[in-house]
């Protein structure tokens, strides 16, 4: 898993069917790296966050159809 | 999911059959990163769109057996 | 597989359900580069560990359902 | 899928029983990092190909059975 | 595939289950970036070796069970 901040929401002028009207984030690494991810759980701009990616993101939603490779699976407090 | 900016299309004198005669678009992510993706959705030079790699790229065609490992998954309008 | 440190465990506010409760570990590479690990061997703050990512992350769980692509495989002792 | 330019083909003293006899090439992208693919379309020193990792590049071989993750996928002519 | 050069074997306080007693070597690429992959084919300290990974790293051993993600497909002697 990988650790990002939520910078925002994604706005798109056309999305392919299979990724449903899933609520999209873009998120941004300490390095300046991008990516998208799918959230489920309602993260808000500026948490951090983890990700999980690949096969295992598909399994993180109900409907295993969805199209997501990249799901946030939390939202994080701190580390110890 | 990652987000690239659409360059061109794809033009080969050779194609794995595998492949079909699905239309390929060249990418570039803002660090000048390239990569190749199928695109099912109609973008365009100059669009920004996001991703979608791994076995979800080939989940993401009507023909499962298109040997795809990334896929456009929409084009992007804006962030919030 | 790669080589971490373990840097400390993660405090979430919200996790997905998929993440059930297990241990999570915060890791750092020799770059610099962060991630986040499933801990099933009982690894502590500064050990040398190494990672297993992908389905395999999955399949080292006694659970397959849990949502992890990342999970420690080992303490390092050294190499010769 | 990736860009990458055929610099050889790899010879081996030993190889793992999966990898067959298939033809193995040596393959660099602009940035200067080495990759290996199977080739089944007969690429040549010099051509820029571009290749299919994951899950879909054993998916483009006969035998589901050979342990590649990369393979190429088609010879690049040009981009418009 | 990616290639390595073979640095060391790993030796480990703990270990998970799912790795069972295989032996894991050390790698190092021409950039300095270190990996861990399972050796099936006696490679020794000092070769250049070629790795496999994801899901045919697993394919690559006799007992599907084993959690590897790399595993080294072959001892490389020279590119043409």
């Amino acid at each position: 898993m990988e650790i990002f901040q939520v910078v925002g929401s994604l706005v798109c002028t056309q999305r392919h069917p299979g990724m449903n009207n899933l609520p999209l984030r873009v998120l941004k690494d300490r390095k300046g790296k991008f990516a998208v991810a799918v959230d489920t759980i309602g993260s808000r701009e500026g948490n951090w966050i983890f990700t999980i990616s690949g096969s295992a993101a598909r399994l993180a939603l109900d409907d295993k159809k969805i199209l997501t490779d990249l799901t946030i699976g939390g939202v994080i407090e701190s580390w110890e």
